[in-house]
């Protein structure tokens, strides 16, 4: 290879401490918004309508926090997981200011833990990742971990280090939006269910279903600057232990929360992501389907027209959701395909 | 099923006067047009260049009208639609002010008629619907009618009524551009046929075909938020009497509008749907071919400098348009998709 | 057909010195941009981020050059290549001002060569276009020959001409950007590799590979209003030579550039095009890698930042890059599908 290919990081080439100004900056626009509907077709008016939006007193629709979250970790994937096995897991994922089309995104990681496998192979990586706007705004700050090849397995093996990470993103750290939520109109949301209607342990089948085709999921993963190889080279693809292209988690977070509207409508903003898994690899001609619980409510200080819920959504594949499938003798079912656990925002 | 998912009204529950005001309102933006010349390659020089646009007085380049139609049409499905066995047809429908990017789109629906069918199973819902832009100036207006299952088959019948509609939207009641007409160029438009050259009775054999991929139809139905299942879960059709997801009659109604550009360059701008019929239904894999037919040609009062033509553009599956495929002893050719009528304005 | 039908123009249609007005200008959006990048994944920061355009000078982040490029090219297919057996070359094309969102582009070609073949079933026809924008500044000025078929076989041969075309376009005639290239930041770029870093005679394997499906070639090809029936029409190919859809040759050039980020990083405007050559056909399903070698490297006059590279970037597929294939025995190896000779700038 030329030495001006870059092959991304091994496990040896990460130190605790090490800040990694991300390549890329990304303007969003509404050309992105366009896509991400056209990729996922969600349905929260927020995001939909510039005058439903502006009723709330916001300057225009905001993009979709998904789509926010896939621009900030796009940027990462250079760096951090181009050799990466698997992606592992998301902790303390909370959501800053809204992102409006035309700002400027980009995301720097801080490594906060290391940790060689026995098997002196890989090892697990830990980031803590900042996305920000033009104005050095927060628009998400999160930590995932991912485990990576070593690039040579004669490296030495660090010193472990793993970060303490909350179970929960605490309720006192939210970003809660300031909004006029008594304009807030729930014909137009599309449902008439606000915070007060969920119980929790309530669970919800999102009942509706999508098939995923590999055109579609090669776009979205571009559209992020995610470069990830496994998901574009179906000639590598061809021996490898799948012998297909692998699906973005990503785009099944987005499925999942687009499929969610229906039942939780009005959930209209995510305030964190606590713990994220994905479960099970996706292919295309997978058909995803959801189902989520609530795991808590509570009120959030200094909106007293709002309430949080904490869900988990569980997406499958191959799988409706009517029977809620999810683990089986502590592990995970083989349909299913993400467990998310994240925090919303609904008017009361 | 969980309480908080929706799953559509049922044939019962529509009542004869009910109003419908539909949630999701849309915001459309450059991001749409880009998706729509992408899904459908449109080349009417009107909704592709400002400058032509502004060349005509208008303040930028308006959107496509069949797209136009495609988001008002979306925020009917979830209400009226969710159920429905077969979309029977469309009539009266009259295009109003054009849209641009950066308006608002919502729509209301009015159940104009019901008629419950003789096996007790299943009735006709008629619905006006109305797509209004932020400032409530009417975008679309039309009716349509579709078959629609019944819960509860026990359920009473109720008091037929099915609304006079008219044949053709009668010209006096078209709304008609107001626009520099001397100004538009047909070098630039990429044809040289106006109104004059048209005459009733004149066939036009479109000559190009398009062969629709999944994932782009898919695609298209998410970004007009039209959320039928039908069009997007392969797991679930495996067991239909298809086997396969079924495409989107609107989408069909785009192909053959854009490919009927080959014959109907200056057909800038659609006036009227007067009826349609989606009469045999698409799968991916499908070539798409068109042809017209002119029905009739009528003056536009006001306005010297344009012509309008009643046309019958007729869609076909795998089958070169070169023999003008329609009805045999009464009945669609089995390879017509679509037969649609409608009214264009062409500069003189 | 209907006499209102064109089906293109064939050899005998032509006259050398014909100018020819394209039709269907063109606003380049925001949505444009967007589908850009899920189509192929760039990463140049200065297309991506409006904040790193604007830190070089420039109002805001141009459009990829070889959008522009895709551009310029559809507006002449109706009348230039709709009845092409074969797309045979490029000379001579050189990039003006930069293209921004809500610029119009409109294409004038001129025929400068004419010359029948041997077998009196076709000839050659060779045409400059120059695009322009809505304030008549030339975006883009390239020569192509095409092999077009003749309607008539027993039309008169015409007087053989043929251009005097540039091996390499001249360096003095290159427009050079106006930019403070000292703002330039090669972490946000994503590459610290600079013009003084690159040998002629450098190769550079790109390592990534990119698998192609039909719903993305057709998406790319109809955004760019390229209304090539060989890239559309299943149907019709099925009885055609190679029973598949062609893709469009310049979606082949643009994955070949984003992929020739992995290793060139920097090089973030194309100057020129010296040559191109579509050596191979491709088809959906097929992967594609990319290796580039310096040919040459020069100083720009007046811009003491920045160097210039000529660069050979070679298009395979199915057969990664690693080795290097190109040529053998003087013909194309058979798994290479472009060849382009180009100028790009960096920052030195």
């Amino acid at each position: 290879m030329s030495e001006k290919t870059f092959a991304g990081n091994y496990f040896e080439d990460f130190r605790v401490g090490q800040v990694i100004r991300h390549a890329t900056p990304r303007t969003i626009t509404e050309g992105d918004v366009a896509l991400y509907t056209a990729l996922y077709g969600p349905r929260f008016a927020i995001n939909s309508s510039d005058s439903f939006a502006r009723a709330l007193g916001l300057p225009r629709a905001p993009v979709d926090d998904v789509l926010a979250f896939h621009i900030v970790f796009g940027k990462t994937v250079p760096d951090i997981s181009l050799n990466a096995v698997a992606n592992l897991g998301y902790a303390n994922g909370r959501f800053g200011v809204p992102v409006y089309p035309g700002d400027t995104i980009s995301t720097t990681s801080t490594v906060t833990g290391l940790k060689e496998n026995s098997n002196g192979r890989t090892g697990v990586v830990y980031v803590n990742s900042v996305g920000v706007n033009q104005r050095g705004e927060v628009v998400l700050d999160y930590t995932r971990w991912v485990m990576v090849t070593k690039g040579d397995p004669a490296a030495p093996t660090p010193e472990p280090v793993v970060p303490q990470l909350p179970d929960v993103v605490p309720a006192d750290s939210l970003v809660v939006p300031e909004l006029a939520i008594e304009q807030y109109d729930r014909v137009l949301a599309g449902s008439p269910f606000g915070w007060n209607d969920y119980a929790v342990g309530e669970r919800i089948d999102h009942v509706d279903g999508m098939t995923i085709e590999e055109a579609e999921h090669q776009l979205a993963t571009r559209l992020y600057q995610n470069t990830a190889k496994v998901h574009f080279d179906q000639f590598a693809a061809n021996s490898n232990r799948f012998g297909r292209r692998l699906i973005y988690g990503g785009h099944i977070i987005s499925l999942a929360r687009c499929l969610s509207f229906n039942g939780l409508g009005n959930a209209f903003t995510l305030l964190a992501i606590n713990a994220g898994s994905h479960a099970n690899p996706t292919f295309a001609g997978d058909t995803i389907y959801a189902h989520s619980e609530v795991l808590d409510s509570f009120e959030l200080p200094g909106a007293p027209g709002l309430g949080a819920l904490r869900l988990r959504t569980v997406a499958t594949k191959d799988h409706p959701a009517s029977d809620f499938p999810y683990k089986v003798d502590g592990r995970y079912h083989p349909d299913v395909v993400l467990d998310l656990d994240y925090t919303v925002a609904l008017p009361r």
